[in-house]
């Protein structure tokens, strides 16, 4: 294993000081393990708190800030944050108003979630859960019952974020976040496998010309192993897949994301990203908002991910709202 | 060789294809090879034109857009564009105000964009050259006479494109361009080699538990080969090179980039940054911007580099100046 590490034991807590250092606008607490905005909490606004293993940055962590997340919770690389950790992030960011977990659907994460939710309504702070399963590779998993949570997560913390930067109550943020996850679908696929610091070797095997198709971003298996073929052929099985499990209508408006799981280079994502956009058009489908990059990764997989979301008016406007964080920004 | 691509052949035009997809405020030009605001020229402004072997993204396309780039030529995968690719974009920006080609120290692209400037100066367009030379691990290399240029191509970009976008005047903006690289040093590891489309497999072999120390964007050769060690071992050894070079006074302000070159997960580039603010912060440095992520990349290698460049007030204002690209985004 070649890391820029030191300890295996304590990546994650030497990247939070790397990450506290960088961005004086967080307030990171290492010891409790979570991320918050230095100005947190706010009176009288909804918070947002996600979190989840840690090895998928900038996802949560770099999507804390003014437009987004209040808090994010880093676990272990892969492994659920813990209850209390949990539980410290929701009352960090409490500005009474009532809390939303935006959680990815892996077991570990959703229990844990659960049991801090009990936990912060015993202290009086109402949790509303929004539970992330956009991925359509495979209805369970080897970490999941039920689809797994991946790209849409970003979309559920962008345009809930955004809505509960307005003042919006509740309800109404819980509400749009599962609205935004029930309209996106996501596929992915896997060239290599990723190494966490832990195992210090690749999570699992793939032959020289083959790839996993459906892979999650843990590595967990998707639906079988293939030849590898040309980007144009992957992207059309992918939107097959995707427009299966989620179906489109000519004319629909969506938001597509190209997302890199780590050690795919920019260049191919913009390629497929190309051939996405020609697939689309094809079906009558127009790509009204788009994002390409490295969002929810999988440390240093090679790997994409493309996640499709039908856009309604109002979340084409949360999408275009100011957001201000490590890991996205715009009009601020 | 797994990569999502079609034909070797195609990539750049494809990935080409895409980008403009992406971002219709782009002018993506397919043929002539440019990447340019859609809304140039602008009457007046100087505009600004860099360019590179592809493989580097979002460096340079990426950094097309107000406060930053007026046009980028990409070539090849790791190969110059040619003179007529920048002349075409020259032209193609140019707003009466003269143009500054902002130029990585690499003999292809130093040698085309100087043949660019005559043609450009035969149509009379005044260009005034920026060379970037930033890399301070060798002093020649397999590619360059003299210094290789490097991360600091992004603050020139950033910093030299604000000052363009005031309004200021041709010789100011070169100016500028060259006290942020005469101010800054950069220094990277590569943990592996990168592999180009057109080649199939690794640029050069590196032992499973070695590294190469100094490494070009390219993965030309470094200082020397050295086992792997402890990142804070990393960080000092490469804070030293840095100021060995360009040496730094206690006080002085600066900028870090932390820069992933492709594969190395954000968790060890922050973790990178930590080390790098606690090396600095012995040395009595003040960090007072700071950037961590993928900006000047090396296709999939694994590896990071590391840039200090001393701010002045002027640099840190227009560091802070609003910029919209692909690939850097504030204040809009």
């Amino acid at each position: 294993m070649k890391k820029f590490i030191n300890d295996p034991a304590d990546v994650v807590a030497e990247a939070l000081a790397g990450l506290a250092a960088a961005h004086p606008e967080l307030r990171v607490d290492v010891t409790e393990r979570y991320v918050a905005r230095a100005s947190a909490p706010r009176p009288g606004k909804v918070a947002l708190v996600s979190g989840g293993g840690s090895g998928h940055e900038p996802l949560h962590g770099g999507f804390v800030g003014p437009g987004m997340l209040d808090a994010a919770c880093p676990g272990e690389v892969f492994t659920s944050p813990v209850p209390d950790q949990i539980l410290a992030a929701t009352k960090a960011v409490d500005g009474g108003a009532g809390v939303v977990h935006i959680v990815k659907n892996y077991t570990g994460d959703v229990m844990n979630f659960q049991l801090a939710a009990e936990l912060a309504a015993d202290e009086g702070i109402t949790v509303e859960t929004v539970l992330v399963d956009d991925d359509v590779a495979v209805e369970n998993s080897t970490w999941t019952a039920g689809r797994r949570g991946t790209g849409a997560t970003l979309l559920v913390e962008k345009i809930a974020g955004a809505l509960a930067e307005e003042g919006a109550k509740l309800g109404e943020v819980a509400a749009v976040g599962r609205e935004v996850n029930a309209a996106s679908a996501s596929f992915a696929y896997a060239l290599t496998a990723c190494t966490t610091p832990a195992a210090g070797r690749p999570g699992f095997d793939l032959p020289d010309d083959e790839i996993e198709v459906g892979v999650g971003i843990h590595g967990e298996p998707g639906r079988r192993r293939e030849k590898l073929r040309p980007a144009r052929e992957l992207v059309r099985s992918a939107v097959d897949a995707l427009l299966d499990a989620k179906p489109l209508n000519p004319g629909d408006r969506t938001l597509v994301l190209v997302n890199g799981l780590g050690a795919t280079p920019l260049l191919e994502q913009y390629l497929v990203f190309g051939e996405v956009a020609t697939v689309l058009a094809e079906r009558g489908l127009e790509i009204s908002r788009r994002l390409v990059g490295n969002y929810v990764t999988s440390l240093d997989m090679a790997g994409l991910s493309i996640t499709v979301a039908r856009l309604t008016d109002e979340m084409i406007r949360l999408w275009d709202a100011p957001v201000r964080t490590p890991g996205l920004r715009w009009g601020v």
